[in-house]
């Protein structure tokens, strides 16, 4: 660094009450905390500094000594003087007036409730009954590592470039194939793969969703889907739960409102484990057809039944083109494939490869790549067998259990497949309540509030009965037993379900 | 299918004018047509048909034939009556009136161009100059696969499930030790793993953009950005490329529009492979820390440098904590990884964390936990030493064919790092034209305009040289030159840069 440069002969001022020495501080000083001369730089010795600037050998020595006091510079002896190593500087996210400039907040009443089960999983005390999540017991991973040793299926260099939004193009046949099995008529452009079936509700919201559009949801419905959708600023319209699919309500809404679609789970609902029956998929499809409605029918439990198969899903009974479907690997083999999949009419699928470009070109070719070579081995059918087995295990003995553990206080009637129990409190009880007493005994579950739209469920809530073995599963529901117990000694709680409302003065 | 129980006593009338017959064919067909008797079911005999009506055995059989003539129901000699395999429904796509249900399209003059690169790279004939990608030839998948022989970097259980939506923690971790190598002082609560350095882009206009928003970006700039900015309705402001960096007019804009932000690539921009010199930076982030300007600090070429190395990020000389940094793999590894990162001060972090879980929950752990084994067996500084000698071979290649064949139509600038020359055409010949010509001959490039937000660039062009071996490259410019030529010879240039706007009528 010439600093003869920096501080220029005139720049001194030696008629000033400033004395020289002082100017040649705050100069320098000016310059160090810029980081024009950065830390670690040599500077001139004192002798050669007095030379360059026209003063004398003391005024530079002053100057120095004054900015060693500063803490800007330090002399190692032998070596010479250097700019010191510089304070970090203040925290300086305060500088920038972030959270004035982020756009608003997106308008979601539990806004990171799913983050939250996530990282409740990972907290080693409480047994999670919270998170949706396969046992990872049963991931396929050796079958994944086998393939991995196989020559066949190790990565050339054509995998590893850029694909297709829609998707890498062996699996998008091989899932056209499954599809096919399946019932669901899809060719290859009907399909696309998705990073998740979250990602899949993302792109619904973009392609069809403006602030204030109007989507019809049953009530409860999955969480992820009332987030999403509320993100987008849409205005939800519930479906309530009943015996029979509320055909009246749907076609009263579709008349009021106009809504842009109904999102639907027809089977193995998440939470409730409902089955919607086939003659009632029927009548659906024949009213949507009839209104031109865009059903988006989320499937992602319909291969994980514990009896008797489900009725064929609304895409494969469709006969006027308005199902769009998405489907997931994540829950009948891992989530973090994060790979899932749309089937839609061509133009459909054409519109979100063009938001999903946008988005992240295209989705990973790594796991995209070894689902196919894990596809294409056969394998899935095996694991299908295995998982429903073992998962049907799961649930009849943690339907023993809740009976013995926690009856009177909750109800549930038994899931014929997916993941959950969804249970209901006594009377006067409330899971928001018993969630901070589960806290205490070591056990968590997801409150049925997070499953609608408009904050009712407040005696209800979901219980995963697959992520543990039948150990945890007891152990669980025991710590949710007991904190019943303590609820039903403690409670008042007619006085705690209608709390009053007190202004905010 | 039990008959009698949709075809009931008393819903035929025997007084009605319309034959019995005639009244069971409807009934029946009614049935067929909206699969309440799906196609296969098997039909009573007419015999059996005749008692459950109450009808003659003609009746029975006249009702069947009649059937059978519409197409409804087929006879199996020796078998009995099924219900025959029904027509295909109509292409029922034009059923749902989805182009008016979308919302509407992204407003970008070239939307979908980055898909069309991808797409043209698979051509076999055409030699693509166009898409920005690394040659496959050096992808490091040897080492990857050797990686996954070895049993300590198999995949277990708890690399497959769900993980935090800002990264794999181990990833964060080793990639914040990186940034660290590179003087950006991050922590791992200020990095986040993203799909792909443009899903941080899209991020980045999720947070902050509203349409109409004001966005500052260099001219040329990365058409990506263009894109998904424009996809935002954000309104953008180009900073003209001159010689020293124009902070003149960036604080012009600053006062009279208060954009949310500036997006730059100071290091081997694409297209043009300027680099920005240290002081400009300084300067920069001076008046950005003023007026506490957001820079969105895009750099996915700044270790490929084939002369020295480059300054350091603005992110490394940020002092008022708000530059925001985006990186990839996919440059320097390869595209398929599709993994990138931001870093950011962490109230950014958190919230680019919300929108993300909207999105995709995370990011795939696949690709996470195998680049985290890559970096961690030490391997990227070798690999970054191979292909930047491999790739400054070939620029220096490059530049020498460019001069033999396509002189004096076509002048560059040496780039100093990156991927791309940027090429400007002679006075009066266009690129859109040479476009044509050079799809005759069998190359392609990426027209200048792509990277322009206000349609200028016409006589400019970006040329990858990283791709293909010298051989292939060597090819690709003697097309590009014979493409000059013929345009040289044919073109009335003058009338045709500024064409007559004809009204539309």
């Amino acid at each position: 660094m010439d600093i003869s440069k920096l501080v220029k002969f005139g720049s001194l001022n030696p008629k000033s009450t400033i004395p020289l020495y002082r100017q040649i501080t705050t100069i320098l000083s000016d310059y160090i905390k810029n980081n024009t001369l950065p830390s670690g730089c040599k500077l001139p010795p004192e002798r050669e500094l007095a030379v360059l600037l026209g003063v004398s050998r003391t005024t530079a020595i002053n100057a120095y000594r004054q900015l060693e006091e500063m803490g800007l510079i330090s002399t190692r002896v032998g070596s010479g003087t250097y700019v010191a190593e510089q304070p970090k500087p203040q925290p300086a996210v305060r500088a920038v007036p972030w959270s004035q400039l982020f756009t608003p907040t997106p308008n979601t009443q539990l806004s990171s409730i799913i983050r939250e089960l996530i990282a409740a999983a990972a907290d080693g005390d409480t047994i999670p009954l919270a998170a949706g999540m396969p046992d990872p017991a049963f991931y396929p991973f050796d079958d994944f590592n086998r393939l991995f040793a196989l020559q066949s299926s190790r990565f050339k260099s054509s995998d590893l470039g850029h694909i297709p939004t829609e998707g890498y193009l062996p699996l998008r046949r091989t899932l056209a194939g499954l599809l096919t099995e399946r019932g669901i008529d899809a060719a290859v452009e009907n399909t696309m793969i998705v990073s998740g079936s979250q990602q899949g509700l993302y792109l619904v919201t973009k392609l069809f969703l403006e602030p204030g559009d109007y989507v019809i949801v049953e009530s409860p419905t999955y969480l992820g889907a009332i987030q999403v959708f509320s993100a987008a600023n849409a205005r939800l319209l519930s479906l309530p739960a009943s015996k029979r699919f509320a055909l009246d309500i749907l076609e009263d809404y579709l008349i009021r409102y106009r809504p842009k679609l109904l999102y639907m789970m027809p089977t193995f609902k998440n939470p409730s484990g409902d089955v919607m029956a086939l003659e009632e998929r029927r009548e659906l499809l024949r009213l949507a057809a009839k209104h031109r409605l865009v059903i988006v029918e989320d499937d992602p439990y319909g291969e994980l039944y514990y009896e008797q198969q489900p009725p064929p899903s609304l895409k494969a009974l469709d006969t006027y083109g308005g199902v769009i479907a998405l489907g997931t690997f994540s829950k009948i083999l891992f989530p973090g494939l994060r790979t899932g999949w749309v089937v839609a009419p061509d133009i459909v699928i054409n519109r979100f490869a063009m938001e999903k470009q946008y988005i992240d070109l295209h989705s990973s070719n790594l796991s995209q790549r070894m689902l196919y070579d894990y596809l294409s081995a056969g394998l899935l059918a095996g694991h299908l067998t295995l998982v429903r087995e073992q998962y049907k295990k799961r649930r009849d003995f943690f339907a023993g259990a809740l009976k013995q553990y926690c009856s009177p206080y909750l109800s549930f009637t038994m899931p014929l497949g997916g993941f959950y129990f969804w249970g209901t409190l006594s009377q006067g009880m409330l899971t928001r309540q018993l969630l901070h007493e589960a806290a205490k005994t070591g056990v968590s579950f997801v409150p049925g509030e997070a499953f609608y739209a408009d904050n009712s469920g407040n005696r209800e809530l979901r219980l995963c009965f697959v992520t543990h073995s039948e150990a945890r599963l007891l152990e669980g529901v025991k710590r949710l037993g007991q904190a019943l117990q303590v609820m039903a000694q403690n409670s008042s709680p007619a006085s705690q379900e209608h709390p009053a409302i007190t202004p905010i003065i």
